[in-house]
């Protein structure tokens, strides 16, 4: 049993009667294998102090670990690789010929340097959907992050089959390991690269395996007027009549969907993962956020890869998913502190289905962050969720824990060589581009 | 004479020929006095090491400084105390009876915290437009810093003619000191808080003395609206015909502009200081900058106060820039990497009319920076300028000079007491809103 104390801090809970977000000025979490079981105010009690290791969380407020709902953590090795071009010419002329040469290798390092990123910038769950992702999985393992992963998969080639046997497979040998720290779930690609027959294939095993399905939909204009053109139905409704909506389903982007569709996935209570960055980096659109959580619908906030963002810090993506709307609608009070946070922490871990995860209460999950209260850019704070949300960097994250286990703290990484990983996964990054 | 070496360092300088930017893999720096006086590739000669003081430039890349065009610095002592709130009541209610409790020694210790935090994020200088500038000006000299520096006006107080005489004060003893790195300037608040009348004063010593003018222009909707109902012109119209645009202007946020204020912006040669971030969060809306851009105008970046952004990190800033028109308009080429650079550099200098500033090159002010090529945000790197637009975060500048001094040094400001400035300021920021 691993019992982690941290002492002399300040908290960012929940206040039990009205489940808004209460600030603890000075006290303790006591974390218990991998959940947090005492929450104090004051000095911590020695009986809890003499059975776990210590670890002074003065000058920190703890909050909980971001949860990056949708992304592709290898393509980090193709950060500034493309920028700034066309849609279609980054795909095909910079992107798809470098993935099509990827090899477990670069995936497992490129995952493993996402990770050093994320967890320097103060993310304890991310998603992932890519190829090889076996590799990734080892990367979470040996890291001690959260991920819920899924093999990308592509009906449109002949190696699709194959995909969805990896998938089986990962999902035998991962769903569930590492502590209950790595989910598996299926990851078609999008309606316009799964055809019909395929996305049936993928709702069985959905079915059979009760497995979520994760999938970018609607994230262009093209997209949606394509799928209106040939079939007369938006994305949203041609999953919705597949029956894929029926399943628990992380559907990425949502930029371009009418009311119509909005309803179909509050009713199927499908969970939408929002990328404000990237949605703006590819000039795919403003995603209609704010009608969206009128409706109830779950929004959770993805930094997607970091080759359209091109950085996976969540408190910038936070910020962003704050911001935009108050520009875009010229209102500033949408999207205030209090819900941009829910939608990067446990609004986020609704969306991945997973259970007690995103908030600082007795019973979570300990995945917590401590952000450094005398960055700068944090003084004064008359409003501490407001400073997480307007004010901080990724860079302010000191301290991280997953599951109640240290990952991070005084900014040192105590999981991951990060030299060895920014260097190899650097060297292989150049090759693949053929720059090396 | 003062001289700095920075050898075996990356430089972002510029090709003479094409006057864009090129990136020198290892070279160094030589800076004398006020001044770059040397620039080359691959080890530093010996007779110049012999002379200066020697900094390694190991793993950094040596950028120009950034130019904030716009701010009122010692609001960081307001950051994060009202956010959320529609704008007239946020200034109502919320900011305008806390300024009216302002004195010098908030502004003093204000101003300073806002300096601590844009020398730690890279920027080298700044513009103010805030009261007790008096103040301003001596943070200013005490941290080596650069800055352009405004009296606030309002032409509907009975202190009116009060602060044209402080104004010219403050110009007659701040103008050209601190080793020429303070610009006195006239800082009209804007029109709807000046009337005509006492405009054609603050033109009046504009002409007499040769000193630009900032102010805000087309902040809002409501602004616009409200001026082409009373006037039947458009705020910019009205300034133009008040012959305010013949001299040297800086025109914060052009928010609300129509095609022909920006002819006339254009024509006039005005420097537009846009402020997207601010522009987003207090729902003011989204500049036309795109086109202002294609009609010649000059526009640089700037980040306004603190208690509307609520940092003042110009690599955001930048990054704002960069990405909001090409979600906005559905186009990913739009301000691509290098463009945002220049506006945040010597697009701003020119917006400030600061001549020789906001490039790496021969003959410039040494304003410059080191960004730390390790972060992890920053790895792999296949573009240089991408990655300082698109991946940066002002936390992963490591060193700063202004006019060829160290201002910080491997994350250590050298000029000013952090931590004395911090615990102040926050002091008085908590008595000033009646928290303490």
């Amino acid at each position: 049993m691993h019992r982690l104390l941290i002492y002399n801090t300040t908290i960012l809970t929940e206040d039990e009667s009205t489940q808004t977000y209460k600030v603890i000025p000075k006290g303790y979490l006591f974390l218990e294998d991998n959940y947090i079981s005492q929450i104090g105010e004051g000095a911590a009690p020695s009986l809890l102090s003499e059975k776990a290791t210590n670890v002074n969380g003065e000058n920190l407020l703890i909050m909980p670990g971001l949860v990056n709902t949708h992304g592709h953590s290898a393509m980090s090795l193709l950060r500034s690789y493309a920028d700034d071009l066309p849609l279609m010419k980054w795909l095909q002329e910079k992107i798809w010929p470098v993935e099509a040469r990827l090899s477990e290798e670069e995936v497992y390092w490129g995952t493993l340097l996402s990770i050093v990123e994320m967890i320097r910038s103060g993310t304890t769950t991310f998603t992932d959907l890519y190829f090889f992702m076996e590799e990734a999985a080892k990367a979470v393992e040996e890291s001690g992050i959260r991920a819920v992963l899924s093999e990308g998969l592509l009906g449109i080639l002949e190696s699709s089959d194959k995909a969805l046997e990896y998938t089986k497979n990962l999902h035998e040998n991962w769903h569930g390991a590492a502590n209950g720290r790595i989910s598996i779930i299926l990851g078609p690609h999008a309606l316009f690269t799964c055809p019909p027959d395929f996305m049936e294939q993928v709702l069985g095993i959905s079915r059979e395996r009760n497995m979520p399905i994760q999938i970018h939909l609607s994230e262009t204009k093209e997209e949606f007027e394509n799928a209106k053109k040939s079939n007369g139905k938006s994305p949203t409704r041609i999953l919705a009549d597949l029956g894929i909506l029926d399943q628990s389903v992380i559907a990425a982007h949502c930029v371009h969907i009418n009311e119509e569709d909005m309803d179909i996935i509050a009713e199927k209570n499908v969970g939408v993962a929002h990328n404000p960055g990237s949605n703006l980096k590819l000039g795919s659109g403003i995603a209609p956020v704010v009608d969206m959580l009128k409706k109830g619908i779950k929004v959770g906030i993805g930094t997607d890869g970091a080759s359209s963002n091109n950085n996976l810090d969540m408190f910038e993506e936070m910020r962003l998913a704050a911001l935009i709307p108050k520009g875009f609608y010229q209102d500033p009070t949408l999207i205030p502190a209090p819900k941009a946070l829910e939608m990067a922490t446990f609004l986020g871990a609704k969306v991945l289905s997973l259970d007690k995860v995103g908030k600082i209460k007795e019973g979570y999950h300990a995945d917590l962050i401590g952000v450094n209260l005398d960055s700068p850019r944090m003084r004064p704070s008359h409003n501490l969720i407001s400073s997480v949300v307007y004010s901080a960097t990724g860079a302010d994250v000191e301290l991280v824990t997953v599951n109640g286990r240290l990952l991070m703290e005084k900014g040192k990484l105590l999981t991951l060589d990060e030299e060895r990983i920014t260097a190899r996964s650097e060297e292989l990054a150049k090759k693949l581009v053929g720059q090396a």
